[in-house]
């Protein structure tokens, strides 16, 4: 067995597929946002503008978050020092989850390390408390939806994105008297879409189905106090379980889920994700609770990151871009091919200090590769036409075709 | 179907069994730790000490690692914004990988949210990349590399605790042509015994495996710079991958592996733990990353730590208090009862203020409830005095026998 020739071959995979990442080193200068550092490939630092963050609102560099993590570290110090159960249960993180639960209406909130260990954990989990459970899975779910709904051992049908007649099929085929879950998302990140909420919830009804709903780019950004699409669309009380993160609108770090209080301990206790791992630092809880406060009494960012949306949008359309028909904060080009997506965003943080990441595969279908811009509450049509216009000049320096 | 019943059960047995968790609702005094306040069931919040914590060292309240989070608070703002991939690969991140690496001889570290996410992410994804891999593990190991092994998919022997005739025999059952990774920690946590890694590093030459170290409860103790137990025994250089964290005596959040590059490359490119996840917040990275520099630097802590260990052992010895034979700086003290357990961590902490956590089932086996003491730096041998009379007359007042 020639383990180095197995390594070796593995990455040389992903290079012959056009698809090795590189990771773009940066800082990014607080309270100058969408402004950064870029270390590579330079001489010293250079600025350059980030497009896609998932610091949607930039709440990361809100001086009410900051004011709120500064202190938590000079009370406390910088980390839990346990787990939840063992000398790292502090009372910011009950703050947190009391705080949580209100935003989605439920009786009770329960933190993770990250959104991907609050899917991962709950779905997994959910198989051992409710035997010969079957998932419904919508065909776009995140990657730790998939995983952990691969660990619970369930049974798993996908249903086509966002299709609720083929989900009813599905549903219907289904032994009336076994558990049922069905697991999908508000905001689809990569193609920022939105899903039909309420009619998956009638089906949930009709079947007698638990549901699940990820709402880590929609928490912040929707709903009058910023509880997501299911708060907009007034349906979050119909949902069994609500997940969402700390690590995007919000600004700093870690996932939750939102249930009512039977669902929420069981997870508690029997999820080895969230039983068997240091809890989240209490500086991070401290900038998380001042940010959902903020984002609970203020709409302000949301609307400015609305505008900027639709204002990139209506700028990217002038310009005969290719852009997938979004209907949310949510600005993907389509380039579909991973070496273009590639050469395009290494040529915008070249020669535009632009920094948009490509998005291939895994984290999207093969051939869909794309360019996805994420315009928030500081980025200027200034910004945005210069953005508009490097694009165009890279189109047709790689001789490819507008769409008009 | 009814839901809401199932759960209830779940609940009802834990409570049938004794073993439902109630966290205990702290905020510790930054600068004064083990001092602590505790604010379950009292009016206002009540000063405690702490005797369970895993910040062993006390670093998460050391002025190099507090000065460290500031300014990275100020400079670049609360969280990533992003996964590594897209946006959230910070010269932080950057640079403590390097830090790490040099830790332990390594060419190469990669960080991820959590231990338990660098145990899960990494075991599983070794199966994906050598196809037909057994895993070899030791009985006691760490929920999150069972987690990992299981999610991997691969064909898993569990070996005897720390014993090597077994593991070997186990090594010579398998198909000689088979890929092989053989997985057990340094220190184990709930015991305080350690690994015999020279020998097993031995049988993996011998049998062609890759070997795969958790050190969590080592890093930053033992060896000349905090390298854990396998620079201690000078056989970093022999492991295959050596899996640490950040949260325990680094004293932040976070976890790692440092490996070669090839496999660092390949666990950073194919891993969905990793992949699909908002990065560390740069703030608890450049903590970590000040706090490793500090360890690697000053023997002080790690000193301090083996004499309070070393003390509170004696002082329990003498009460004639049932502890584990531990050689390292856990000093566990057998119940094996959860009820007990739980009666005399309650007593402790209501008429005593001294805050140590049972330890029942699932962390450790049913039968084996403890109590678990980790002393540190911090500690005084007041405090232990204080605390071993405590529990003798705890001990007394329970009609439970002392070992004499």
């Amino acid at each position: 067995m020639d383990y180095q020739r197995v390594f070796a071959q593995a990455i040389e995979r992903l290079h012959a597929e056009g698809r090795y990442r590189v990771f773009i080193d940066i800082l990014r200068n607080k309270g100058a946002f969408p402004n950064a550092r870029c270390f590579a490939g330079h001489n010293g630092p250079k600025p350059i503008t980030v497009w896609c963050s998932n610091d949607y609102l930039a709440m990361g560099q809100h001086p009410a978050v900051i004011a709120a993590m500064e202190e938590a570290l000079h009370d406390v110090g910088a980390g839990s020092g346990g787990t939840r159960n063992i000398g790292g249960n502090t009372h910011y993180h009950v703050e947190l989850e009391g705080e949580l639960a209100d935003l989605h209406g439920k009786e009770a909130a329960l933190l993770f390390t990250s959104g991907y260990v609050s899917n991962e954990a709950t779905l997994s989990t959910i198989a051992k408390i409710l035997p010969g459970c079957i998932i419904f899975s919508d065909a776009l779910n995140h990657a730790s939806m998939i995983a952990g709904i691969r660990n619970s051992g369930c049974e798993k049908h996908v249903f086509r994105h966002n299709d609720v007649a083929h989900l009813e099929e599905l549903l219907a085929a289904a032994p009336a008297d076994a558990p049922k879950l069905i697991a999908f998302e508000s905001v689809y990140s990569m193609d920022g879409d939105v899903a039909p909420i309420a009619e998956i919830c009638d089906l949930a009804d009709r079947y007698n189905a638990l549901t699940y709903l990820d709402e880590v780019h929609a928490v912040g950004m929707y709903g009058a106090r910023g509880g997501g699409i299911s708060e907009r669309d007034a349906v979050a009380h119909r949902l069994t379980i609500i997940e969402g993160t700390l690590g995007k609108a919000v600004g700093v770090m870690g996932g939750y889920i939102a249930a009512d209080r039977n669902i929420v301990d069981v997870i508690r206790s029997y999820a080895p994700g969230f039983i068997f791992t240091t809890s989240l630092s209490p500086v991070l809880v401290a900038g998380a609770l001042a940010s959902v406060k903020h984002l609970k009494a203020s709409s302000e960012e949301r609307e400015a990151q609305q505008a900027a949306a639709a204002k990139l949008k209506g700028i990217f359309a002038e310009a005969n871009l290719p852009t997938l028909p979004s209907t949310t904060h949510i600005v993907p080009l389509m380039i579909g091919d991973p070496v273009k997506a590639k050469r395009i965003s290494d040529i915008l943080l070249a020669e535009y200090g632009a920094y948009v990441q490509p998005i291939n595969f895994p984290t999207v279908p093969r051939g869909t590769e794309r360019l996805r811009f994420t315009p928030g509450p500081a980025h200027t049509e200034e910004m945005m036409r210069e953005l508009a216009d490097a694009l165009v000049e890279i189109w047709d320096r790689l001789e490819m075709r507008l769409a008009a």
